[in-house]
């Protein structure tokens, strides 16, 4: 079958073998797949990971041994295959399982292919009035979800989310449904202009942001971003981490101490509730698409999406 | 009057003016002063402090126009002079106030010298029952009590602290009333003992420790606890830093978001809190004094205070 595969190098292939679902898993055929700047940092060293890329996906169960139900459905998927057994899944934090691999991100082969496997109890079927187009942001929505499910968010507070990336946009959007006093910050006036679009409250960087803010999100993508998030957030108040990139960056760590700022690492989260997103429309993605590739032109498609500003582009197996 | 004075270097002096306070405040004959790692920082460079050292005291008030019932009275007082009118403060976060000053710490001279003032309003008169040697670490023990204020720490959590200097000290006795399984990590064989007889768990740094803690406590005041300290917690979990020090440290902050940790600055306390320990003879400090050096041999004092492995030297006015 045909798979975008990285092993130090980023190749398109055909000769990979379709895989065969272990006890459990089921196997998925891929419609769409998205390229996340994750999927670009793991091809700059990130996690050391070496297969088949891609973890965004919507597509079809073909076969399901475990959870004959699901045959025939259109499905997204969790990415995190837990054990469900050890202590930190029993104490509610599936995505924590030490015992995890990671769809297209550690030790699993990922969703840029035909055909994938992943754990059955992951999937989850797309009700119909989602199109492909939507379902394929299920995952990022979730992790944008996420910062609410680690940090209460109030509507009086005032919140400021850095970087107009795939991933701000959609934080941004799922933020303002709290009522907060929220500002959107980032580089690119087109990208800002999908949220101004929305009511949010929008700046460009490099412009004085007033600081104080309660809540401060980072998910720029880019070390300096942690240095600006911290001189807005306001004592006492929180930081909410999202970028994840390759290497070290200095802190003065002090200033945390100081002003007894609260940094909260926030990174996959709940599917049931970005399906809702979807489904009511709380959310557009719609505009968050630059295009969609056959996954043929994958290389070219991965090229595209690592030059500054671009927007996700999803790959289609048809 | 006599004065132990920082401004670029340490100085012994006898030609300080008697300070008068201002309205609000109280003029405070020092009986102790402690000296904390703070006030080394200090010396090295952090803050860019100059005037008297020092902000851990107990004293007796000789003057306090707009509190004529604390003449006499023998005070602890809290270190951050807030304003109480801004949005911080009217928050409940005084010690955050942004127009705060900070006894021998920022724009106000400190506590070792023959007299200093500060808002009346800081000031708690110290039970009779404690002695001055104990009261002079109600500052330190209450910046322990904060951790209890910002974290809740369950009793079947698993607890490391890291670092056995005075804070560490004070924060493991204070972290074991909370029942929790607690595990203290030092350098130093007899400081760890001061524990250990108190029924705490302890070990020296460099051997193997079990790491998945639910809350770790860094305050070794060294920027290598940081790093020590996030792989000894749990996905999840909760990592306090009371360490400051001058300069930046290197970090991987891409683990803290993939793990989801909170990293929660943790500065100043409760008064009242640590006062209530002392009283109900919660906490022993007495194991912790070191020495008590007359303000006269200040400089010596210091000194000794800056090598490696000593607890708390007292300077005494009398």
């Amino acid at each position: 079958m045909r798979s975008l595969y990285f092993d130090g190098t980023l190749q398109y292939r055909t000769d990979v073998p379709r895989p065969v679902p272990p006890p459990g898993e089921a196997l998925i055929r891929t419609k769409l797949a998205g390229i996340c700047n994750t999927d670009i940092e793991i091809v700059r060293g990130y996690m050391g990971f070496s297969g088949t890329l891609g973890h965004e996906f919507v597509g079809v169960v073909e076969r399901a041994d475990d959870a004959p139900e699901l045959v025939g459905q259109r499905v997204v998927g969790e990415i995190n295959a837990y054990c469900g057994e050890c202590a930190t899944c029993r104490r509610g934090y599936p995505t924590q399982c030490p015992h995890r691999d990671t769809l297209g991100i550690d030790r699993r082969n990922g969703t840029m292919a035909d055909y994938f496997t992943l754990p059955a109890k992951l999937l989850y079927p797309v009700p119909a009035t989602i199109p492909d187009e939507w379902a394929v942001f299920t995952e990022p929505l979730a992790a944008a979800c996420q910062i609410l499910e680690q940090v209460q968010m109030r509507p009086t507070d005032r919140v400021i989310v850095l970087g107009d990336g795939k991933l701000g946009l959609l934080i941004a959007q799922v933020l303002q449904l709290t009522g907060c006093d929220l500002l959107a910050v980032g580089r690119h006036a087109g990208k800002l202009a999908i949220l101004k679009q929305r009511g949010i409250r929008v700046q460009l960087a490099g412009q004085d942001i007033e600081p104080g803010a309660d809540i401060v999100v980072e998910a720029t993508g880019k070390a300096a971003g942690f240095a600006t998030a911290r001189t807005l957030v306001r004592p006492r108040g929180t930081l909410v981490l999202k970028s994840t990139f390759h290497g070290d960056i200095a802190l003065n760590l002090s200033m945390v101490v100081v002003d007894e700022v609260t940094v909260v690492g926030s990174r996959c989260g709940p599917f049931p509730a970005a399906l809702r997103l979807l489904e009511q429309r709380l959310v557009d993605v719609e505009p968050l698409i630059q295009a969609t590739c056959p996954l043929t032109d994958g290389l070219t498609a991965f090229e595209q999406a690592m030059a500054p500003g671009m927007l996700k582009i999803l790959l289609a197996t048809n």
